[in-house]
């Protein structure tokens, strides 16, 4: 099917898009290949539709070949399925939910779990059954509360989702092992620049679950790397190497006056000024309280957390740290319902008088000595030792992770960079399977409970990581893999040149190619090289003044090489650069 | 990618699901295509995905064919664009309504020309831009009253739908008779036997609006066809045609004491005993009182409607010829709150008095004379004319057809049957650019109202369909061009026979083929017989006994034709079957 310019459903814009703030959303939305309907929902015009379909068969393509099995599970999911594992709850207000005519409880399927578990449970019995993996690329539902970047973070989109039941947990790694194989295969052939992170915290490079990033500046992730032995984690799953536990003796706990020192800045400047005791924020204990909701609960526990000065507290990491309980912040109103956390001056001494929850920076080892709030206004303490004056009710890691942080696995330094989620794998072990009771009879007669992986591709989001890892400044540059087309023969529309541009269309696309031609009349031959640049397929052939002399013109969009092409040499030059 | 019976996600049922009435239904169940998860909601199984997959790729082929270009829109959208429309409210409890975290109110699109028109009015502005014709196969959601069938009429289906955008009056025309040809082209392809119905009342067979239905005993639809001159139309859709005006003069009213007979039978068996009147059925005019809501309006109008006494009033006759207003039963509550409206005794007589409006079917011509009601209980009225001791506030296409009414194009006798709707093409016209403001500019600067189509095949449904049409007492028999594979290579698992199946299957996966293998150890002969018939590939073949003296059995799925065939010939044989 020879895509026409002049036919083509599609206006370029020159302007960025006035809600665009990364280069994937703009250039997607400036190359006609997606238009926004609402926040987080888009619609796929002809362009992205082909994108989004090349990208869907090598999905396919890679997922039979591990010999997963493809179906398709609604979009629209009945209450039960969800209330069963607890989710209809857990997923709070990131769930659609809605109610048909009858008034019964309905969602839109975040994630299906629960209905691949279900179906399994109701078609297999026996162990000679298993293992099995089936997938689907489906449309998915969640309604995220900062919808971004276009397609990059939507509310609607489209997702590859595959679930693995197996017998024992050999063969959950083995399950686990072959998507693994699977996914890098995909991310190669979409030539993608992805980094495996470790996305279990506990396990020192535990595989029990790993992210597939896409380093981007424009990331909403980040992840850790170490040059030196490999490893590699998301940001919340970075183990923090605790420090070997202080025995010495410390000078007893002293309250210091320290007025006007609400924050850790002025509260260092004050005491090395006014007490001369040469601390960086490194060696005060800031202390953040936050309110924590556990779904489906109405309570809320007010909690502390315990960083070194000199570290901000990483929402993300302690999100991931506290779930499936939602840390929110500790408002000026609750402070005032807590008379005893005097803010800008806490101090973990009184916590447990007061019945709060205190929870470390693993760095906060027993013995360890620390100038912190003394729990008056204007007022902090100094020697504070944990163990000592006071103790913590356990360690967790919410402080930021910062580049040149020891490697939890050889000690070197850490890079951090920002990425984007492209694909998950997860050993999910026995939750569902528990959750709805499924057995497969054993040789023996006895039930054997089966464990499940889950395994996601970001299908739609792919086509914008795709755009923010291939573009310039002028325009899309994307891997012949995926691009609506192999070749753009530009006729430049003087003369004979629309005509011949359209002769050499026809005859690739008979050699097999999948082929855009620009063969409006009337439009400038300028206008049609910056779409060509703008639209991006991999091989641009312009057919333009040259045509005289009898030679056109062969351009590389990604390195930008040109080179002149005698005119009957055309078609299998075309064809060699498109099969290299 | 051969599919093995030994691996496949696949377990038979030998009984009909229990909530399963028709053929396709049951069928598609016992044979793993598809499982239920809710009332009108399903999921597709690995060989149900393949055949809906085959189905979506004919339809796509012939809507490129026709220069229909895909696009992919969100089913997750604003109220506004509905808004805009009045859809919103029209749509009644069809709709699937929801409210996202902010409280913005979205729905699930059960068709999308508001959408489709945004985006050609937002992407096109000059008249050299149409015409355009734009696609997409996409899930769409439908609360259905009664869902039903399975997959027949679903509340989640899969919908090809499409809009051509036009000029003039001309150009729509010439876009519905592309669709007309691709639909023609398409329902062939899937080898579906349908009739393009006249989906539009008024006009004599006119083609603003044709239905393609699916001859089917169990079929929600009724359409009429004419033997006499290929007529052809939709239940809904048939124009009764109107006697001559009677010119005759008639006696004066009579009322006559009628005890006891609230129905049409009661009264024309009394009337012709008691007073030898000679009446039939026919003779009377029935009144029927309904109630009509009209959507978005909380006002409730009372309407009578008077048809021929031999003929009940089709609701989904009513129903069309009233909406977008909607008729209900007219309860017995309603009649206490009407005491003028005697219950088995109305008469059209005093309908003005009680300011009911009162609409007749064309058969009550002005001087036709009746048996009707007195409006007293137990007396009736005899040679009440119409135009003379009545007026009828208009016509109404509301009485039930029969087969052998007159064809409105000949006169000739027309027969009845049902059918599944599978398409439907429709000239709309300006009511969505009206709504929308969408204009081309012309060449004059003057800008030009862009007139649509719409046009729809059920993707989904087709599944149901072609079972329902492909099927005999032993299973389905899929057409090959939508069959999950070619062939069905049965190896019945002695001796090496089933070896052979798989080295048969691989021989023929390697010449292009789609190859089903079964290869289960351990399942006797006789239930991988049932298994292949149940699951109807067009082609089987068998590797049994036979093998031993060296042949395999090739069997015709359709016609039940059996013949052997020597071993070293079967591939070519299979081939040749299979590419026939």
């Amino acid at each position: 099917m020879l895509l026409r310019m002049s036919t083509l459903f599609l206006r370029t814009l020159r302007e960025d898009p006035a809600d665009a703030e990364v280069p994937s959303h703009k250039l997607l939305v400036r190359a006609g290949y997606i238009r926004r309907v609402a926040p987080g929902i888009y619609s796929w015009l002809p362009l992205g539709k082909l994108v989004l379909d090349n990208i869907s068969q090598v999905v396919r393509e890679e997922m039979n070949r591990i010999g997963a099995q493809e179906v398709l599970f609604p979009a629209l999911l009945p209450r039960e399925y969800y209330e069963a594992t607890g989710r209809w709850t857990e997923y709070g207000d990131t769930l659609f939910r809605l109610k048909d005519r009858k008034g019964a409880d309905y969602l839109l399927g975040p994630t299906h779990e629960e209905l691949f578990t279900d179906l399994v449970q109701r078609e297999y019995s026996s162990y000679k059954d298993y293992p099995v993996i089936l997938y689907q690329i489906q449309t998915k539902y969640r309604d995220e509360a900062r919808p971004r970047a276009g397609i990059l973070r939507g509310r609607e989109f489209v997702m590859k989702d595959s679930y693995s039941f197996d017998l024992d947990d050999d063969g959950l790694k083995r399950s686990y092992e072959l998507h693994r194989e699977a996914y890098i295969r995909i991310f190669d052939r979409l030539g993608l620049e992805y980094r495996i992170c470790s996305a279990m915290s506990g396990a020192m490079g535990g595989s029990a679950s790993e992210e597939f990033l896409a380093p981007a500046e424009n990331g909403e992730d980040t992840f850790v790397s170490c040059r030196e032995c490999g490893y590699a984690a998301n940001a919340e799953a970075v183990v923090t190497p605790a420090p070997p536990e202080v025995t010495t003796e410390h000078p007893p706990l002293q309250v210091l006056d320290t007025p006007d020192t609400p924050t850790i800045e002025s509260l260092v400047t004050f005491v090395n000024e006014r007490y001369g005791l040469g601390i960086t924020a490194a060696d005060t204990l800031k202390n953040v309280v936050v309110k924590v909701r556990t779904p489906g609960s109405d309570e809320v526990e007010t909690l502390v957390i315990g960083v070194p000065g000199d570290r901000e507290v990483d929402f993300k990491r302690l999100e991931a740290a506290l779930s499936p309980a939602v840390p929110e912040i500790f408002e000026a109103e609750d402070f005032a319902r807590h008379p005893g956390l005097v803010r800008g001056y806490i101090g973990p001494q009184i916590l447990k008088d007061l019945g709060i929850r205190y929870l470390v920076d693993p760095r906060v080892v027993p013995g360890s000595s620390w100038v912190t709030g003394a729990n008056e206004p204007g007022r902090h303490a100094a020697n504070v030792v944990a163990g000592r004056d006071f103790v913590a009710d356990g360690t967790i890691e919410a402080a930021e992770v910062r580049s040149g942080d020891p490697c939890p696995r050889c000690g070197g330094a850490l890079s951090l960079d920002r990425g984007i989620e492209i694909g998950h794998i997860f050993q999910l072990g026995r939750k569902y399977s528990d959750a709805a009771g499924l057995d497969a009879l054993g040789p023996d007669g006895k039930p054997i409970r089966i464990t499940m992986g889950s395994y996601g591709i970001g299908v739609s989001r792919l086509v914008a990581v795709l755009a923010e890892q291939g573009h310039d400044e002028l325009g899309l540059v994307w891997p012949r893999e995926v691009a609506p087309a192999d070749v753009h023969i530009v006729g430049t529309g003087k003369d004979n040149q629309v005509e011949v541009a359209v002769r050499l269309a026809e005859e690739l696309e008979a050699k097999g190619l999948r082929v855009l031609v620009d063969d409006r009349p009337g439009v400038s031959p300028g206008v049609k090289f910056k779409d060509a640049e703008l639209l991006g397929m991999p091989t641009i052939l312009i057919v333009g003044r040259g045509l005289a002399s009898g030679v056109v013109e062969l351009r590389d969009r990604a390195s930008g090489e040109r080179q002149e092409v005698p005119l009957d040499e055309a078609v299998d030059r075309v064809v060699a650069a498109c099969r290299a």
